[in-house]
């Protein structure tokens, strides 16, 4: 009996859409789910640990795994390289994990590009453009001109949702838990992801 | 704000794979789902009502609304007709109620080809032809030439699986509610059914 290949849940959101605190929630539920790691040219901040929250790499092994091919998807942002590594992703699929991409909307276009029969895409939505301003606000991390960086941001990334498969608007917590498990639960169920339909063979 | 269209769940299984069971289950979950009833051309059974389980129609009636294509799908099975008149199942959906037809796969493969707008495929199937086939014994309402028709058309339905968009395998009731019940959630999350995406407009 071969071994289904694993789900690549391509998610994002815009910062604020309380993406990160939803995906904690739901990867709970789901043991076996695993985040990528992504490659980055920042430099690490305090308490981030190499290969934990991302692969600490430099500019010019960037630039060599980008001519490789070696990157799902890679993008600049505020002048650092953000990429996801192609080959663990490979690994854990091929074993039949699941994986999530956690990554901005540019990084998500470029996997939709490339078709990968495995990626479903969910984009993470705030209710709306004021909550967002509300909730950056209240998190009070950013200077007024990040904040308006931000929200600019939002407002072209929440253009891009008809590029995504599901959308979860998280407005209550507790509700885009329900949803975005439901879809990972129903996922499962897609007649083309079965390779093993026992009741069909047997029949 | 105009109101999103529901969803029209087509499910099929075969006898025995437990459908009417799991579908009552879930629709207990999700009490604004209706199921629709079938028009037959077969007489009623004892303590079945015209309107309830079927719509109770003379052949000559129902050969008419064939040919004024009144009918989202029919089929001849066992000598009798049976069918789903359109205009209910469309008036509901407008009104943004969700809708199940519980068809077989002759029918469903008829509204898969219409390519309807709102339909979404699920196949309910049992673990196993020799499940399927205890559970018809235990059943016991069939004698040994109908259990063999029944069987013959379980088979054929099994092969049909791949045209549908979702299998829920019923081995343990429990555990198709959940999935079921996920399907139904997340597909309520599908960007292309979302009509009014407040987050959108407002950015």
């Amino acid at each position: 009996m071969s071994i289904s290949r694993g789900i690549l849940w391509v998610t994002s959101g815009p910062s604020g859409a309380g993406k990160s605190t939803l995906l904690g929630r739901v990867l709970a539920l789901y043991p076996g789910t695993l985040f990528s790691v992504s490659a980055t040219t920042r430099p690490p901040r305090p308490g981030e640990t190499d290969g934990v929250e991302y692969y600490f790499i430099d500019r010019e092994k960037f630039e060599k795994m980008i001519e490789e091919k070696k990157f799902l998807e890679w993008a600049k942002v505020h002048d650092n390289y953000y990429g996801t590594p192609l080959a663990p992703v490979e690994e854990q699929l091929a074993k039949g994990k699941d994986v999530i991409l956690d990554i901005d909307v540019q990084g998500a276009l470029q996997v939709k590009e490339k078709e990968h029969p495995d990626a479903v895409f969910v984009f993470i939505a705030p209710p709306g453009i004021d909550t967002l301003r509300k909730r950056l606000e209240e998190r009070g991390t950013e200077d007024e001109e990040k904040m308006a960086g931000r929200l600019r941001t939002a407002r072209w990334e929440l253009t891009k949702v008809g590029e995504y498969e599901y959308v979860v608007v998280n407005d209550d917590l507790e509700t885009a838990v329900l949803d975005l498990s439901a879809i990972f639960r129903a996922e499962k169920c897609r007649v083309r992801r079965m390779k093993d339909m026992d009741f069909v063979k047997e029949a």
